[in-house]
């Protein structure tokens, strides 16, 4: 029998690695305690979702997780009335969910949810905390371990997409950023399996080309990819090889960009 | 069992905490005993969702409120046939629900709605106080004991999104803006728990960041954040994480912005 | 019981008030007898709404009225099938009802409405004078008594939202203006309840307040807001302030606008 | 019981009154007799509606009009599936009643209609003469005396709205114009009922304001508003007045326009 | 009893007439017999649709023809699933038809429908030559004697409307222009019954009128107005009124450009 | 009876022909055992889908084949409730039939797709690999033998049409390109069935074609066309006459592009 939609209950699962690198784990925390909606930014693949899911299974919470696009509406949160089987039954979205049960809904990328989004938001950010069902007629209260998380990647916005300051400000907020040498390195071996010592060089490849980025890259190599390198090259795949594939080709399609990220990769492996 | 659908009986809660500053408290009553519909403009997070509570208790009505957004549309607000166990349904929606029942019906963000809505707004806002509900066949007229309350912030229109004049000009308006120090003081205060004196320090600092508002930033920082700043930092966190998080994190993603937003807040706090 | 949606039977209710400023009167009654359509033209809060209610009343016909809005279709005009109870059930629009029964429908705003609605209107407008209903396969031939009316606010339109030639030219066409001095005191001193005398200097600052517009107001004062500020002084509320929450801040956001309002108001009532 | 949808059969009525003024009837026969498509184009108000009634009439066939507008699709004009009653059953639009049945199709405006109604006018309009009915399966063969006419107003094209160049060379074509003075002066005191001598002012009247489109007026005056101004002046109304309710408000919002068309007025009746 | 839906069995029928002006009649051929679908290319009214009802018939293949617009959907050209007298019966386009059963689809001016349709074709027109039916469940297999042939005029293509080069390298192409004056005399003789020496000096017009097109005219006049021309000549109507109505027409609304057009009929006809 | 949707079992087939050109299917094999996933770029008809073809047949998994293109929803990939029989059943789409049955999914021209499919593929792409389905409730995970590929032509891609960099960063990538001279005359001689020394030629000639691409044309001569003019070269047809069909018409429109392609075919065949 299949789990319920996107929740997976923390209790039945062990504890996601996530290595801090600062006080996101207190200030996480403590939002939690304080009933606060939090805010995470950040860039691509630098552990948001990760922290989240580590969060939610060390606080013993469900996590209710929503990848937020271009055609999201509030009903895809709230829920919908389904016909099934000649029979019209609400199913409760995600974000109820997490509203009736208690526990954490993360919204990844925010921003490019649809604007009726912020509806739904609003009156669970502040003092209110409740969640208005229009079509089943209820009005929910959210439970003391409730949480909201949302997050967004502030290099992508532009003008179409931001949150207004008026959403914005009933959130704490913390900036992410690629974690530190040292931890990467630790992550991307326990990750991919390839000895410490051998990530190190990965890590220290992905800062050189990280300060490529706003020249020529949209964004920087993220960790997940230093663990998909270091996979490939754990099979036995030349080193030039599975470097071109997990932190060339991905990072762009233009030829210079390409070579450039090739002579840096050079530089470091020979 | 669940309370019906964004109404808020007040006989049956205390009245929320609303400190007035000046004859809002007298406009809202007179434009309630004369029938007239009323339009809130102020930025974001400044009371104004708290004021129409507060009033709401006091006059002893219930309240109920809309946030709008780009998708809202008509039907949203008066009502809709709902398909429910083979049956075909009426459900009101909120305003119908506050012209049927006497009450206050608070579009939050008017601006943001679809056109449609206007057409719903316009009978109810002249002296026909009517609300047609063509799905239905019926012409209601609006009770003694109904108010319609819009409000929007004037800092976010633009051309494609403002009120007609022959919309605004169905309306008492009144403008808010951020309390004056003392009051605000007390505000955070009391909502946070965290002591007066030491908030008196933070609503300073707000006049400060406040002051950066047009050139840098899109919105001044609102009362909420300070509330949340205190709340933080009556956990005891550091006075600076909590000001970064709730400060500067949800005011702005520019680096420069940041650093001057940081550069204030030690000024303050040292 | 609810009275059957958007009309009104003249026969059971008084004449609205309305003071007539030049030959409207009687064009209205000669495009009736005529057979003529008719078109209304004028700023916001003109009487224009006021006029057509009392025209109605006085011919002892019923009133059809519609607000145009973005979104209005030919099928919000003419009618639907809707599902009641499992059956599918024929709704007459307002338009169908005023041509099935006899009366007059009047199309406020008529520019907002959508592109499809011209369609309706075109065969009822030309010699035919008939409605054809695909949906139910009827053609309805107005009666003698059949009237059509449609207004707009020439300073709103722009390049996307005009009549064009083609539909405009379908109509007999009058302008509407704010009304004489003397006819606006005795208005809003009907409507308010203020004692003439005081009404009258509010009509002198309308004036003064209508001449900034184009300047910096997009629509000058309507009588509406002056019979609104009549109605708050006539609560004891003192002149300023009623002038600034009626004829001020439903004017315009902008403080220097706003100032320069202000200024005018003083001026008259020191 | 209700006449069937857009449809008139000819046989039962008198031939609607057209004045010819060139070689259209002769045209139009031919183009019948032959099975060719039809083209008409020219300004608003200039008879091309009347003068297709005229010609149904005339050849004694059933005449099938439809005004065209944004939303019109293919659908509109073949017909659809309908609930009625429990019963799913199949409608005939206009065109396809007019192709089953014979007679004249008239699609005016036809710029104005959805690109998907150029598929099903295509294989009527080449020596197939055929329409596909997908949704039935059935694909009708026109009859002898089935005979498709379009129109539309060169004045009102622009590049989004034109027909292609493979749609117009299906088509026979002619241009309309407004009719010459003695014509329109017959056909304003027949309508009317005025005296030809005191309409002939009126068309002259004509000949000046239409001088002035292209200037500052996007159409010239009808023929179909000489008719109101014509019906006005014979209720006994002042012809300034009359004139100013048809020939000026109708045609324009400007000011400055308005006054020059007063002046023409002026100069013709003093 | 109805035939079914766009698809005339060659075998009933006789063979269209065409002249062919090159080794369109084998590539055709050898295209079918290699199962490679076909690109036609060329301006309107030049021959396309009947060259490929031709081949069709000479085949011996049914021929389904579909003309593209922007609304044109994969749903249109696969099937779909219809609510007929209460069963839900899936119905097949006219592609799916032609797959099943055999034959030839044509669908004209391809780049005129939406973007899904590209994926229809994608699967059809590699080596998989499979029509994937997500809908029902089936993978049809195209048989041997299924063809596809598209069709688009290069003179509309725009930038929004075009094939992808992954679409266009999927096809055979051809291109087609007006036939050589004896060919086209032929063909005018042979629709119209009008003379050959007759039709001989409107092709020899046609040529003059082409050249005019690029400099004011979108496309060239097309072999079937010369066809119409002919037919209202052979009426016994005037040369200059039927070369007016089909020739300038048609063509041009432009004033200048109806003139230039006019002035090379009387060169031609005196 | 007909095979399921978009599947075709490997087993019950032969391995479709690919010719390797470097390590390509390495890279494919090893993603697929570490379960990481794949993005391929490369021009139109250089072999990409052959190319996972071949793959699923060697590693014995079913393949499931998407052509995104605009319209291109979430549902489309994961499945939705259709109405059959008068009973609801949903019915999975081709990326739920991989996920549950194991198996490889194959998006080709994932840019084209709408912007919510990315939702979906991003919890497939981390280390979650699950799929969830809210409509059924259910939370697939992905088995070990199941494969994500997807595939984009870069030198489509413009601003409106891109990857985001969190989804980009999701794959491990590479980049494919025309096979060598020796390679692309086996392919071509094998699939039309001419002699590899004829179809060296047409492989010399593919060279000079491709060198035009950027000036003039927007993509290079496909591997797929240099097949077709084989292939019709092989019946019997001139060879010029073949190449304009295959080489020439299908790449432009353009008169002086067509004469310089013809021109190189003249230097090639003479």
């Amino acid at each position: 029998m299949p789990l319920s939609s996107v929740a997976a209950n923390a209790s039945e699962q062990e504890i996601p690695y996530y290595q801090s690198v600062g006080n996101e784990c207190a200030m996480f925390e403590q939002a939690f305690q304080q009933r606060l909606p939090l805010l995470l930014k950040g860039p691509t693949g630098c552990g948001k979702t990760r922290f989240v899911s580590h969060m939610a299974a060390k606080l013993g919470k469900p996590l209710f997780t929503v990848s937020c696009h271009d055609d999201l509406t509030a009903a895809d949160l709230t829920g919908r009335y389904l016909l099934q089987g000649g029979e019209t039954r609400w199913v409760d979205g995600p974000l109820t969910r997490a509203v009736r049960e208690g526990g954490i809904c993360y919204l990844d990328e925010v921003v490019e949810a649809r604007k009726d989004v912020t509806v739904v938001l609003h009156p669970l950010t502040d003092d209110r905390r409740m969640l208005p069902l229009e079509r089943t007629g209820e009005l929910l209260e959210a439970p003391d371990d409730f949480m909201l998380v949302v997050s967004y990647n502030p290099g992508y916005q532009h003008i179409l997409k931001s949150l207004k300051p008026s959403t914005r400000q009933r959130f704490v907020a913390m900036s992410f950023d690629f974690p530190p040498p040292a931890v990467e390195r630790d992550i991307v071996a326990r990750e991919s399996g390839l000895a410490p010592e051998r990530c190190a060089a990965l890590v220290n490849l992905a800062a050189s080309l990280r300060a490529m980025k706003g020249q020529d890259l949209e964004e920087g190599v993220s960790t997940r990819l230093l663990v998909y390198c270091a996979t490939l090259i754990g099979t036995g795949m030349p080193i030039l090889d599975a470097a071109r594939a997990t932190l060339v080709e991905p990072l762009s399609d233009d030829a210079d960009v390409q070579e450039g990220l090739m002579e840096a990769i050079h530089a470091t492996f020979g």
